[in-house]
């Protein structure tokens, strides 16, 4: 019988979450990882724990806190020092990458999610004695090109490349010729798009977390704000965080 | 004026403080990252530390302990669970990579490598204001093909695919043409050869830690010790860290 092992990077946010409930319908053994750093707060962590329950799915935590170290030089490790600005304009995107960008962040996060799973799976066939040929695995990830234009690791030939580094420089592909396939659902859409989706895979929306903030109520003002606001009146859709009406 | 900036990765061990010593002869801003993670023990971050004190050149230690429930299926990270076989004997090469592997480690430390280099140049052309026309960008990493032929991530095709990585997903590259050069030097060389060059390099050999315990004396009996003694041996040169004789 084919078993599938997926592990969806979930931030608790509107992307990840769809596309946490996507690889939930592709995936027999899913696994939602969201990574703890800079200016994840616990509001955000809560909201992954939440929505991963709600979707019956297994939820790790990784503490990445060390990255402000390692990717130093940016707004969203070290936000104290080099601070974001404010409500970024559609005349300054082309003028370069911003200051929020984490050097090399999914470059790391592709890394830790295929050890994971490449651990997981690795135990399934060399103890739990799992035929190597029932096997498929994914890593599932919510760039967009749209919203993060600017953004290299946010454009498809990144993943591309990624894949090959999967081909050559792992254990399950070397030794067992399996291939962990990047899956980037969302990479094309825009927000409306992705509100639509979220509906359609019954997303629970109100337990989703957009903001910067970590406050009670979405701040409505940060660049995640906007984003998600437009979306959903482009969709025409009522988001259910910001009425308290729930879906 | 050209500016040469790098990262070496130093495990305190032969090989990797050979390839230090190479770097420091090539780059004009350079520094040492220790990895803390597993069976890593104290006496090779001190020795890590004293080489490159020794060598003038700056030293960070990243603890990346968390990987024991990352690529938690590995006799490095998890010892207690997974046990290493001992003494791997040439009939065992060919049976398949050990569980020794780490999944995607060198993945792993590569990204944060090239974070750490990536963060540093960013702030030394957006902050300090350097040429970027003037700036040349190294990993260097102490990998062997011929030691570890089984391990998919200490090929040569595994380093030619990172930098593809680096190409499309950093900002380096996107936005400054900035292109990170991986160095391998020694991923074809014997153990005696490395002896050779660590001799001419001037490395501080009785400084240098290639046990896999971290007693007073090196065991004489691991793997690491075996290849690091016929290394010696066939190189015509006595190890001062046997004999206590220093170099």
């Amino acid at each position: 019988m084919l078993k599938s092992f997926g592990v969806s990077l979930l931030s608790g946010g509107l992307d990840s979450s769809t596309v946490t409930a996507y690889a939930k319908t592709r995936i027999d053994n899913l696994t939602s990882l969201t990574f703890l750093y800079g200016q994840t707060h616990s509001k955000e962590v809560e909201c992954a724990r939440t929505i991963s329950s709600n979707m019956g799915i297994q939820h790790k935590l990784i503490d990445v806190s060390f990255l402000r170290e390692v990717a130093w030089y940016s707004a969203l490790t070290n936000p104290n020092e080099f601070s974001i600005p404010a409500g970024r304009g559609d005349d300054e995107i082309g003028l370069g990458i911003p200051i929020s960008y984490v050097p090399m962040r999914n470059t790391i996060f592709l890394s830790l999610a295929s050890s994971y799973l490449e651990s997981q799976i690795l135990h399934a066939i060399e103890v739990d004695r799992l035929d190597t040929s029932q096997i498929k695995a994914y890593i599932f990830m919510a760039p967009n090109e749209i919203d993060y234009s600017g953004y290299p690791d946010c454009r498809p030939e990144f993943y591309e490349q990624f894949s090959n580094i999967l081909k050559v420089g792992s254990k399950l592909s070397s030794q067992y010729e399996i291939q962990i396939s990047i899956e980037t659902p969302i990479i094309h859409k825009s927000k409306a798009q992705i509100v639509k989706m979220a509906v359609e895979l019954n997303v629970p929306l109100h337990h989703t977390w957009s903001c910067y903030m970590g406050t009670k109520e979405p701040c409505g003002e940060c660049d995640s704000c906007i984003l998600r606001s437009n979306g959903f009146r482009e969709a025409g859709i009522i988001d259910p965080l910001i009425t308290g009406t729930g879906i």
